[in-house]
């Protein structure tokens, strides 16, 4: 056989048990977490068919989908089409694509949320809270932290204009980032309409507000002198510039703040609307009991998709340089796609590999530990595998995982096994401790060793287990 | 927008929060078992070079491979290459497809853990006991119960020709069907060269045992008589066909069938070997405690796959005519294959598909909740909404799963929201409840009601829970 690269494609890894021990645990702590709050899972099929992905992500978006490629008779149809248009066949990739392929693999999880609510409409109860956990594939140049195939993980409430909702999610990215261990993160919170209402009280003309916001969203990066520069290089007027950048620069209690705004914007569109909005959210955030220095309402945030039209979130780790861990927001208009009708909705989407690189460099992955197995048996020889087996099976009939070593071979051997996988006990029988009732417990991180009776095995593991 | 199939592709499905409600349950408990077993999870990606994939499933299982097309300039190039050559182009479907394409989606579990063992030799641990339970994908013709996509299980280790490790399958086998709550399963047991021993002993001629091995894999659907007149009908001469019947037809404990096949092998090549490595593989079944009833040694068990090389098992429902439902054996020269060398392995495979069909059918599924939460708390005004808030906190505290109604409504359309999910518990608060400290707490599936104090929710709750 040639020989053949046995590494998995660029931008995809394999995660072998060490990596999935941290993995799984933080998987399950988010699923845990979502279900608490009611939500329920769904998932999708990895292949959908491309109409339904096409058009929703842009041009960019659309250039980095993973097709499906045609087969049998289909391919051989297409390949014949091509060829038979000859040397004026449209050789662009797109037009290709669309002649080889018509299906391809899931590029994010809120598309496939909308196809479902609409194939499924009479089987859903709404409102439906829902979480999906799933990978998604983007052929991106891969990069440090940037996959080609990676999870995805969003939460979200279809059918429901209710604030209530939009609280909760806050509510949610604390619970989430709190029990991960996080100890110094922030949600910022705002609202679609609070910025443009904010830019049409300082006297920012229609046209300049698109291009203002871009120059906003780098306020956490440049600061307010920073902005101001930019402000005023694309054309705002000293007078405006300054009048907005006193106003995004206010900080302090969230429903103080909106008191404040509130004779600011009684004159512009959207301002009393979200005014109304965030004085509702905050007050059920704060009834949710999320500690009050874990969240803020923060004027300058832009959060840059289109599709938002209430309430957006976005969760940072001050100090961190990893950016938003986790964002959402209201979209009233988007998860009706595909029945031609708005379906309020709010939702937030979790960066799970970024969190992972966060719980890293935070040392929040490394007490745990990197195998699921928590004790290994020892074989001595053919007379004593009948004992090693029965403690087995009393051990895991107390819900310990535990394996016995395949075959007799030196002690010394069967343990460098289980520390180099990382498995914290080990029981060992030979002859004497067999003839004596007893078996000898090693813990593996502490060196102690003590002799013990076989009956007493599987209490004693869980006592040492739960001690660390 | 025009309008857009919602359905899933073809072969592929949607699952909703009542399909996954028992699904997760079932994976969950196999997970369980298997990490009990000491064996670790392992993860890869979907989306494989095609040069690790081609080769390995002949050529009918390669036609059935879902292939990525290849993108941007790289498919731009295939095309032109395809143009350029014109009329005279090869158009068959494989051509074109190794034009257009150099990736394709994971296809089983069994090629990437060979890859994985050659790509991260130096980082595993070895013998290597690892379980994988992750989608493949297949463009096969949908028909009931065989999908698209759909997920493989697979457990092995690697690294190991102890016998111990062949009948712990049988022990994992028998824990993972016994815990689904299966009454009548049976593991057959047998081992590649017990059969062909069998043959030579009976005197099957070396050029008839491929055909004659088709036949025999008919036993248990055709009966002993039925394979009589196929073996006939191939050629096999009737003092052959009769003796080789016999043999195939004992039954009786496992060890007893051995020792009484020993004088009979004793000429024959792999007879021997047979012998000993299934009379290690049964003393240790026993050994480890699995219930003489829940396995036997099945002298006319084939097993189709060419690749194994020792002990082979399937489980089957007898009687529910969904065939096999788990199936395995040792294959020592499989795994090795990107290395060049032989390495030893022993795996089973659980049709989770089929199983999950099984437990439908067996009632097995019915009992199970259809929702992951479990309490629904009401919403009554603006007024009690904080306390509403407040108590879903401190059922969550307690690990309940609970859901507030998104808005305050009428009490009948939140209990029939709840009653539609499946959720067992409502919470009802309104100001009499409020202004005694009180809650009402209503068992959905009961219709009983019974105020309590707040305090005391989470409890009651879990009480009432907990006894169903």
């Amino acid at each position: 056989m040639a020989r053949i690269s046995t590494a998995p494609i660029k931008g995809a890894r394999d995660f072998l048990p060490r990596d999935l021990a941290p993995r799984n645990r933080v998987f399950q702590l988010m699923r845990d977490t979502f279900e608490r709050y009611g939500y329920e899972p769904l998932e999708t099929p990895a292949i959908e068919h491309s109409s339904v992905l096409e058009g929703k992500y842009g041009e960019e978006g659309e250039r980095l989908l993973f097709r499906i490629l045609k087969n049998g008779r289909d391919l051989e149809t297409a390949a014949n089409d091509l060829l038979a248009r000859g040397p004026a066949a449209e050789r662009s990739a797109g037009a290709v694509a669309r002649g080889f392929s018509e299906m391809a693999l899931r590029y994010d999880l809120t598309v496939p949320l909308a196809r479902v609510i609409a194939a499924h409409q009479n089987d859903l109860v709404t409102p439906f809270r829902r979480y999906q956990m799933q990978p998604v594939w983007r052929g991106d140049r891969p990069q440090r932290g940037r996959y080609r195939e990676f999870f995805q993980c969003d939460v979200d409430c279809v059918g429901s204009r209710s604030m209530t909702v939009d609280a909760e999610m806050v509510a949610i990215h604390h619970e989430v980032f709190a029990r991960l261990g996080f100890q110094t993160f922030v949600t910022q919170v705002s609202h679609r309409g609070l910025l443009d209402a904010l830019m049409e009280a300082s006297g920012v003309a229609p046209e300049q507000r698109t291009p203002a916001r871009v120059q906003i969203d780098k306020f956490d990066k440049i600061g307010a002198d920073g902005v101001r520069v930019e402000l005023q290089r694309i054309g705002l007027a000293d007078r405006v510039t300054d009048a907005l950048l006193e106003t995004l620069s206010l900080t302090g209690a969230p429903l103080d703040m909106l008191e404040a705004l509130r004779p600011l914007l009684r004159e512009t569109h959207q301002g009393e609307t979200s005014l109304r909005e965030l004085q509702e959210v905050f007050g059920y955030i704060r009834a949710m009991g999320v500690p009050q220095e874990r969240y803020e309402l923060r004027l300058s945030m832009v959060r840059g998709s289109d599709y938002y039209t209430g309430s957006i979130y976005e969760t940072v780790l001050p100090g961190s340089g990893l950016g938003t861990l986790g964002a959402g927001g209201r979209y009233d208009k988007l998860v009706g796609m595909f029945l031609g009708r708005d379906i309020p909705a709010v939702g937030i989407s979790f960066g799970v590999e970024r969190m992972l690189v966060a719980l890293e460099d935070a040392g929040l992955l490394a007490g745990g530990a990197i195998t699921t197995t928590q004790a290994l048996v020892t074989l001595f020889d053919a007379e004593t595998v009948g004992a090693s087996f029965a403690l087995a099976q009393a051990l895991r009939a107390a819900d310990l995982r535990t394996e016995v070593y395949t075959e007799p071979k030196g002690l010394g051997p069967q343990l460098a096994f289980a520390s180099k996988k990382g498995i914290p006990l080990a029981f060992i029988i030979g002859p004497d401790e067999l003839a004596r009732g007893e078996v000898k417990l090693r813990d593996l991180r502490t060196r102690e060793e003590v002799s013990i009776p076989q009956a007493e095995a599987p209490a004693q593991a869980l006592a040492r287990l739960a001690a660390h």
